[in-house]
Order: structure tokens, then sequence, then C-alpha cells
């Protein structure tokens, strides 16, 4: 695995595998989406093929041939590029872990058992307890859940060992900034990075009013989306529609979102300036009022 | 109900209802506990009859008398008494509620039906929209939940109302802080209060490196116990240790916290220095290193 | 309490509580419910004040005086009458089963706990290993689950000590009279005690195929209005359709039953012969084709 | 795909998958194991690659040649050998379908998705609701959950459709037999074939209380290793011992059985008289008292 050049921080976008009508993977976008995500999110990492890019739907060769597009693709333009190699054949993770090494990822994450499961449950904090004697070139955590009882243990038992500690729970990412997360990974990201960042730049400089304005207002629309039936498919719709870049439909078991969600989510962003009338295509965000 | 002296806001202990060994409710030692909140622990809410305090085990006519003698050993102490009257029968909460006016309570507080439930399930801030039209004297909500994103729109949708916005999750204080909580209402804060209000203030004037030490240090213990197992039994059990004033058994259908338990917490708390050796009796909270 | 006269076995109607459309209690229509239940139903047990009764919406008194009324009104009708005498607080279930005994009921019933729980999660077939030693007057359970490993394993452990296995999963009685039930506990038999009784007696006579017919039929009913949503308002709604016996709204939280549930509930019991043309009033139950 | 020579009826046993203690797996002794499952255990269907053969965790290479290996050693002794091909990603799923068909498997089945789903959860019976226009190949379902409202419906509104009711909670068959079930699939006719069929054989003479007793023996068994904790990794160890025919360990992310289980569970099916003292390595299988 080559050596990050920057550390695994601030906003990491976990991208969505854009798709033709027809299902098949869109590979002729991505190099569009890797400069809409720089040039107008602000937003130089990426994790791909987990959830948000229905990564457990490909096959490991598609797979692999999404995380070489974007690495290539996002050289000299991204910061990092995590590739999400989990899969609930060990034998196929391995593969697809060093396949990312050899392609020049900036590092692999995987998914905990969901299937088959180990009979106790552990907490986050007792997983990363000694796991650099177990995974020498361990990283950090993308932390999805709303328990930041364990997530701040997680912080408070590893501060100086440089961990990267992302917090994975978008509407809420002010209340781990606060606890201590390094940065986040999300589908937000895709297209609220902007507005993200502006939050992230406030809580840094210690202006917490503000950032907690800019917090209200991102959770508007996402409250909003939420109570309509929020998902990977309704993702894709909201990304086609803000960067002017086709996503396409979902593969199954995921249906496409409705065009009734589609209209009133347009309606949310722009009631939220997060759309500019005239700037459809280019997806500027602007300052939610 | 009297108009309240103060409002609603910072620290609000969960009463515990102290029990004989024979699990007849020990009313002598409340006046005690009162003096005990206010002056080492520096808390003067209280929160009384709710799940901490066993008042769902509790009869209708033990909950009135638990009720009255809070209200009558906190007069010119406490700040404010708010009594739970949530019950499975709505008309032995009015009986609590009309009691609790009648008696100088400064508030009442109600639990969500819990066991015949409505087919729809709804967030708070979709309760609190309009809330006042229902109920005029409506001052505040109790969110013990970890979904920050309903929380922070119940703020973020109520600001200019002046409601309590109590949080009730103790073990994260911190992360709803800084989404607009105005105060807490918890079981730790009747011996961790102190800690608790240490880190309040240090968040107050914008420390928030100093704010988040506190909340590790507060952490660490509830992590600790919570691995062990803990509910309201060792919630009785810790009080008894760190204030020295018998809280007794709990009543069925829960069991006496082990021995062990007992143990294994007053190692962790003397280790966080959250109980000096020599004032195990007067259960002094001192900084946690 | 008052020795049986007869075995707790077969089916046991699981009363609704009748209510003014003001929400208090009908008192008046319980002499008509005894015999609507033994004439059209041939049902001659019931287990009162229960979750079907909305027992725990009741207040403590009212559950008194509603036990004395099914125990009165029973009186050289019903075989058992059963009181449901669980609540939160033990003092107040003591109060309740002390009540039941002094008015002559010919049972007591409790639920598990279900607000503040023990630790541990233990089976059916474990709390009943030794439980005579506990409870001399122990008569046996009402199993409200589809895990019927547990439940058999009830039957048989306990096959010599003539306990009453009561199954609470009507809609699949069936699957466990093959297992060893003695008889059921449930709200369908207040308006559906005929067909059901015609199960029992084709299962007692081995003809298993007619068995199984009249289980198909029971459950086109129940399968069609759980997919529209079933629970104590709807069977109140039925009831009063089926038998002409007023039962009122349900008590909050509940809400009444729709008007749509209604006009759908009614046209399938129609269509499965359930309902006669002509005789709604009566709520006579015709066998399914 | 070839046409199957007998109808899918009876027992099905959800095979293991053999493994070395390196993890690899371990084709030699799958010729065995047919002839174990034919003449000790009077089971002549098989499931693979289902849970039970922890097929999710293997790649897809090695679920083809494992499917082809149970095919080949599965000729002319085994009725039907079905193949589970459900995987996450379709397209995966649709290749192994395709292999299936042509090394001449009998059928092939299914999981419902679990991880991305669609919104609305759907009963079986509404699935089974005009399937065969969508699959004119459709065969039956393996139904592996207790409500057998849902079941019942299913076998009910496809009566003259020749499907297969497959039931898949081995400790409750009988339950389900006496709803319609035309046999079942499950880890346990591995090594209590003989056993179960016993139990088929007094059911379909209509001796329903031999029947029950067959069950309640086999429940014994279960009930009793389902509370020292019960999965794939204990049914490897089991079966090692009843058939003397080594499973081997499972793969991560389970862990092998301790040995504490595996003498637990020797002693109980010797004193169920389900282990010969003399004939541990044929695992011959007596009728329990």
């Amino acid at each position: 695995m080559a050596s990050p050049k920057k550390k695994l921080q601030g906003l990491v976008a976990a991208t969505i595998t854009p798709m033709t009508e027809h299902g098949e993977i869109n590979f002729s976008v991505i190099g569009q989406y890797v400069d809409y995500l720089v040039k107008e999110q602000g937003v130089k990492n990426i994790f791909v093929n987990g959830t948000t890019g229905e990564g457990l739907s490909l096959s490991i060769s598609e797979r692999r041939r999404v995380a070489e597009e974007w690495v290539t693709k996002g050289r000299n333009k991204l910061d990092q590029v995590v590739i999400h190699v989990g899969a609930l054949s060990l034998k196929e993770s391995q593969e697809l872990a060093q396949h990312a090494a050899e392609i020049g990822a900036d590092g692999i994450a995987v998914i905990a058992p969901f299937f088959l499961k180990p009979w106790n449950k552990v907490r986050a904090e007792e997983v990363l307890d000694g796991i650099q004697e177990k995974i020498p070139t361990f990283q950090g955590l993308k932390f999805s859940d709303t328990d930041l009882l364990d997530f701040a243990q997680c912080v408070d038992q590893n501060r100086q060992r440089q961990f990267a500690f992302l917090f994975g729970v978008d509407e809420q990412l002010l209340s781990a900034l606060v606890m201590g997360a390094t940065g986040a990974v999300g589908s937000t990201y895709n297209y609220l990075g902007k507005k993200t960042n502006q939050m992230l730049e406030a809580f840094e400089r210690k202006d917490f009013s503000s950032a907690l304005n800019h917090q209200f207002c991102i959770q508007r629309f996402i409250n909003f989306v939420v109570k309509l039936g929020f998902g990977v498919s309704q993702t894709k719709a909201i990304m086609t529609l803000v960067s002017g870049i086709p996503m396409g439909p979902p593969r199954l078991p995921l249906q496409k979102a409705s065009r009734e969600f589609t209209d009133n989510a347009e309606a949310k962003l722009r009631s939220l300036d997060f759309l500019s009338f005239n700037d459809l295509k280019d997806g500027n965000l602007e300052a939610c009022s």
C-alpha cells in the first residue's frame, strides 16, 4: 500500500457507483465525478465500494474495476482513496485487499461480519484495544452509530496513536467533532460537502455558534428526506440533481427513487438555498439563511 | 402549579427512592439526600419518581408520599422539583398530576405510552410541533436517546420558545451541549454532579478542550460499569457508596447489585479519583487526572 | 380462592372492557356479554383485565369493579373466571390478587415484568421448573409466543402435573394443539369461539383434515385484518359488529378503529360466511366453505 | 435444470461443508457423507451451500466446486440435490444458478435480500401470490420462521399448485406438519434424520401420540444445545461426533465449538439414546425412551 500523502482527516465522500439505465456500471462519468467533488464540494478523500456505492451488490471483478477507475482518475487530484474490501467470503476480501494494494490505493476498509456472526457483541473501543499488534498498518475507524460513549472512548483510549477517528452519521457530525472526531465518511458529502466544510471551519476556529447554525441547516434537509424514506436509491437521485452528473438507477434489490421523492427533495434543497435556481447543473451550494 | 423560581436548566438529578432492607420506602433519609445534592454535588434540580426512582414499581399512594417528601424537604433549598406523573392508566396519571400541583411541585413530566402504543412512531420534533396550543404550560423535554438529529431539530425548531432542552444520556452529555441542550436529567448527577458541573462550566466559557477532558473522565467510569451490567440496582449501590446515605435494595423485579459489582465500581471510582480514600462517607468528588 | 368447578381447558375468551363514548366503563352490558359468549360462541371461560381488556389502562379501583362484575354476572353460567392481576407495582398486584380471591374468582394470572426487567431472559420451561414449590396453587400457563420448542418442552416436562397449557396465538392454535396444548386464551374467541370449537372437536376425534380446514378458514380472516393493522381497537370494533353488543371506543393511548377498517372487516367476515346477512345483530357464526 | 426424478418432499439435509484444519474445503469426505445420509439417516435430499454449509463464507468458485462434488457423488443415490445460489450480488447469483443447471442439480434456492433491503416487508404468502407467472419453474418454499399463520396461508392459498412447503425450524417440525408442511430442510437431519423420519411416519399413519413423543425426544436434545449456544460451529462438532466423518472447523467469522460444548452435547446424546456407546463412529441413532 502506498504511503498516504496526506493524513486521513476531514471529509471523506462515500462514493456512489454510477450506473446506466440497464444497471451496468457507468465508468465514463467517474472522471467528472472526481472533479466535481474537488472543485464544487471541496472534498478530497473518497471511500469506494461501501454501502453508498452498492459495493456488496457488485461482483468481485466489478469491484476491482471500480476501484481501479477511482484510483486512476483520482491521481494527483484526491488526497486519499480508501477502498472498501469487505465481503462475506474472507478469500474474496483478501483478493480485493491485495488488488487495492497493487493499484496504489491509499487505504482499505472492512465491514464487520453481518451474516454469520460471532457470539459476543463487542464495543468498538474493545476492538481498538491492542489493534496495532494485530494490524500494524491500522489507520483508524469509521464509526457509524450514535453511541458516542463508545466513539469517544475510542478517542480517549488512543489519543497518542494518531488514528483517524471518522464519524459516519452525517446528520449529527458536530456532536462527534466535539467528542474528538477527526473527520467523517458519508454519502451527504457528495453534495453537501461545501456546506459541511463551512461547519468544520467554524468549529476549528471555535465559533461554535456558527458551527451549530450550519449543523441545523444541514439537518433541515436530512430530517426532511429521512421522513420521506431515505436510502441509497434516494442518494443517487439527489446527487444526479445537485451535481448534474447522471448517477443512474440502483441495482436490485433497491428500487429507483420515486418521482415524488425527487421533486420533494429538490424543492427542499431550493428552500434552504442549497440549490441556486440558475445553477442546477453545477450544484453550487450556498449558505442556508 | 407554582411558578418556577428559576428556569429549568443545568443538571437535574433523577432521584433514587431510598428503601429499607424490607423494601419499604425510607422517607427518613430524604432530607439528608437533598442536602447532599445541593452541598456536595452542586445539583439543585430533581426529577422524582422516574425510572431511577423506580416510580412505576411504587403504588400510586406511595408515589404521592414520595413527591410530598421531596417537595417539603426541598423547599428553599432546591431550585426545581419536577415530579414524574406518568402511568399506564390515564386516570392515575391525572390524579398524580393534580396532586403534584396541590403540593407545590415546580413541574410534572410524563413518559410516552410503552405498553399499548399508537400505530405510528413519531419523532420528538414532531411532538413539539404546535405543542403550546395543546399544553400552554409546556416547559420542555427530556430526551433520552442518542438520535441527535431529532434532538437538535427540537432545539432548531423552537429556539425562540425558551423550552428546556434536557438531555437524558449522561455518558455523552457534551455531544448534546454542542447541539443546544440547556440541561440534563440523569441518575449519574446524584454522585457525579460536581464533576459534570465542571464540564458544563468549561463548556460555557468555551474551553472545549477541558470540557472534553472532563467528559472522557466521566466516561471512563460509566463505560466500565456499563460493561459489568448497569441499571437502577447498580445506581442505588453506587450512590450508597459515594454519598454514605443508605439507598437500600431495589424492589422486584430488580435484584440487589452483587457484591462483586460494588467492589469493582468502588475500585474504579478510586482509580479515577472520584472517591477520596479518606472521604468515603462524604463522597467528595475530585477531578480525574 | 374457590376451587374450580371444572378444569381450566378449552377456549378462554380474553374479555374486552366495554366503554361508553366518553371512555367510562360500561358495566351495564357485561351480563349480555356473558350470555353471548356462552350461548352464541360456546365459550365458558374468561380472562379478565388482560391486554384485550385494556387492563393496564384502567385504574386499580376500576379493575376491581370490572372483576366483580364478571364474577357476579358469570356465576352459574361460566366455568372459570380468571382475573389478570399483573401490575408494574407489586403492592397493587397483591391487592388485586387478594381482591380476586375475596370475590370468588376461579384463578388469577400475572404478566411478566415488562418495564424494569431482570438481566437474564429465561425460557418458559425454565420458569415452570420447580414452580409448585414456589406457588402451590399454580394451575398453568398462557403462552403467547410462536416458539413451540419452548411451549412443547413445558408440556413435555410437566405431563404428570396436570397443568393447563393454554396457547395465546389464536391464528395458529392447531399447531399448538398437536404439541400438547390443552386450551387457548385469546381475543378472537369472543367472536370466533364457535368456529374454533369446531376445530377443537375435529382435532379431538382425530379428523385432522377437517381441523386444518377450520384453521385455514379462521386464518383467512385473521390474516386479512393483520395486514390492515389489527390491535385492541380493531378487536372492539369487530366484536361490536359481530355480537351486536356495543363495546365502545378504546382508551388512550389507543385510537378508535377507522370506519375503513370496520367496513373492510365486515366484508371479509361476510365473504367467509362468518356473518350471516340477516343475523348481523346476533353475530351467528356459520362454517366457512 | 434436469427434471426431478422424485417430488421434493420429506426430509432435506442442509449439508455442512467439511473443512480441513486449515480451513480449506475437504472434498474427499463428501462421498462418505452421501452414503451416511442415505444409509444411516434415511435422508435422500440435500440443500447445499446454505447457512449450515457456510455458503456465503465461500468464494464463488468454491461454491461451484462444492456443488459439483455433491451432484457427482449423489448421482443415483440421492433423490434431489438443491443448490443454494443466493448472493448479495445478483450477477454472481445468476452465475451460480446457471452453473447449477449445467451440472444437473435438481433445483436451486435463493435467500431474500439481507443487506440492502427494499422498504416494505412482505409476508411469504404475498410473495407466492402469482409466482408461477414470474418463475414458471417455481417448486416451493423453505420457510424458516415460527409464524405459522404466514406458513399455513402459503399452504392454504396454493393447495392445488403442488408446491413443496418445506419447514425450516427443525425443533418444532410437528407443528408445521399439522399445518400442511410437505417436508423440511434443516441441519439436524444430518444426524437426527432417522429419528425425525420416525416422527414423520407416525404422523402419516395418524398416530399423533407417537409423533408427539418423537418430537419431545428430539426437542430434549435441541433445547439442551440451544441453551448452551448452538450455531453452525456446534452443528459441525455434533456431526463429526455422531457420524464419525470429520467435518473440521468452521471458517471465520465463526469460532470452533468449545471442548466443553462438545462434551456436554455428547453426554446429552447418550442420555437420550441418540448415541450408542459402542457405535460412536457409525453414529447409529436409537429411539429415545
